[in-house]
């Protein structure tokens, strides 16, 4: 049997490290594609930052800190610690390692390259074989209104720690965004196509809403063509990671695997929940989806691994 | 008396070091105005580098690392490191500190500021009293004819570590660029006028060429205002530091104290010497300048301020 392709759409953490699993799956890493948001990425201190692409560049890489989840592991902070006493606010956590990211990429978006290149440029040089992709290499951006008013997408996440109830989430830029190089083609060739356990508002939908993409998504299941998954970010009602059950709640969705299951009906294949949310089973199969209950959250590579692994295998493509 | 005030030309490190003994002489270092060389100012890796500049900052702000002469003391690499991991070329060494007043600087200017506003935020972060003054926010950049072609001036000085001969130099943007706001009363309302012990060519000659600033120091002689002195790099036939000797030769000048006083002659009232270099005095004299031979070579901070306070002297400055 030929190696299957498979396309992970993808935010930070959760899509990293599900990538990072089938990096380590797939007989070749090059049979991956990771298609990843770009709705968190922002401009500081004159720097382009784009988070999710550099959490998942890092993890292909092996390189990112496993305990805190994003950065680079070893990492100092000789820079910003300067730029603090030069009189700037650094809220934005930046280390030194980090910033050589940041810096490179600017100067190359500055001089003209389109984000997916110097992305493509970056992976190369770390060595990560899969092909990372901007969703876009346009501009988009994910804003939040909160009691507090509108907040830009890094100022509730990271300097208001997401604290903040969401009670609408909007993304500038997207309706006009047009898909990077090799992305639809990522999205309707792939042998699997996965949703990634990331935050359904915040990193999902800014992929799914760059035109083209979700109508992409849709005509594969029309076509026949291989199953489509999607990974729950919520386990036991609650967010592995980050603000997904507050943001759920906020708009008005179910707080559990249902709650997820009902955003990606008729746009996935298969619902992939924990095993803690075997009861669920039912009532998310009444939705039309095949469901997997397993263990869906990755530890460490070994855990990714499997994941990848029982999702391949699910869908008929079991790997020796 | 009142105290003096003091305007340095100044490139780099002879111009950091003589400006930071003024401002240990001085009651009130505020009283000291320090015009700066840009012609030597770079972009690389999309970060504005003004090497000049910072050379005075960091001696000013006494962070700078005394034994290599440039840069800040305790710097660590990390960025630069992982920049060359992903593929950039890393010639020229950029400090993980060093690093910071690059994107703060960058940052601000394509925000729109002037380079000496930033320049000027940059110091008093750093708790620098006195003023620093690139000689124009406008762009200068000192270009080297050679053997080999036209180089940059950092491609001459720092990546091929100022090897070449020296054929011609010139100073694009020059003929173009205004004073800086302030350079033109800093120049002209000083009671001690000093030309630093700087490279002729490549440090003192794109400060006085920038449009108006020559005339301000000629003015100041005709006007009868206070001293002009000129320190010469050039002790016992050689350059403290730097390249000066060689392009000295290469452009046709003699290489000696005497060589540097007839390029100031006319402009400069004083010439200092160093005591190596005595037996001169009479052929300087025969320029019509005067002539204070002295230990020029500054070591540390005491030797910097024990020569500004015998230049202070010399002009009718005597510090208490």
């Amino acid at each position: 049997m030929s190696s299957p392709r498979v396309t992970v759409l993808a935010g930070g953490v959760g899509g990293a490290r599900l990538a990072h699993g089938f990096a380590l799956a797939l007989p070749r890493p090059s049979d991956l594609d990771v298609v990843v948001n770009v709705g968190d990425d922002t401009e500081l201190h004159g720097l382009w930052i784009s988070p999710d692409l550099d959490t998942v560049l890092y993890t292909l890489a092996g390189l990112n800190d496993e305990e805190r989840g994003w950065g680079l592991r070893g990492e100092t902070y000789a820079t910003l610690e300067q730029m603090a006493r030069l009189g700037e606010d650094t809220w934005f956590t930046l280390g030194d390692k980090d910033l050589a990211t940041h810096v490179v990429r600017t100067a190359a978006l500055r001089s003209g390259q389109p984000l997916s290149t110097v992305t493509a440029r970056l992976a190369a040089s770390l060595g990560v074989a899969p092909r990372l992709l901007p969703v876009t290499d346009d501009r988009v951006a994910t804003v939040l209104t909160t009691p507090s008013g509108r907040l830009a997408f890094q100022e509730y996440f990271v300097r208001r720690q997401h604290a903040d109830a969401v009670l609408d989430v909007a993304y500038e830029g997207l309706a006009d965004a047009r898909p990077a190089p090799g992305v639809l083609d990522a999205v309707t060739g792939a042998d699997l196509l996965v949703v990634a356990p990331s935050n359904p508002f915040l990193s999902v939908e800014p992929v799914l809403g760059v035109p083209g993409v979700r109508d992409a998504v849709r005509a594969r299941g029309e076509a026949g063509a291989g199953r489509r998954v999607a990974v729950s970010p919520i386990v036991g009602g609650q967010a592995v990671k980050g603000p997904a059950a507050q943001i759920l709640e906020t708009l008005g969705h179910e707080v559990s695997a249902l709650g997820v299951a009902r955003l990606y009906a008729g746009l996935v294949d298969v619902m992939v929940i924990d095993s803690a949310d075997a009861h669920l089973e039912t009532a998310i199969g009444d939705l039309g989806l095949d469901v997997l209950a397993t263990d869906t959250i990755m530890g460490g590579p070994a855990g990714r691994e499997r994941l990848a692994r029982e999702l391949l295998s699910a869908v008929g493509h079991a790997l020796p």
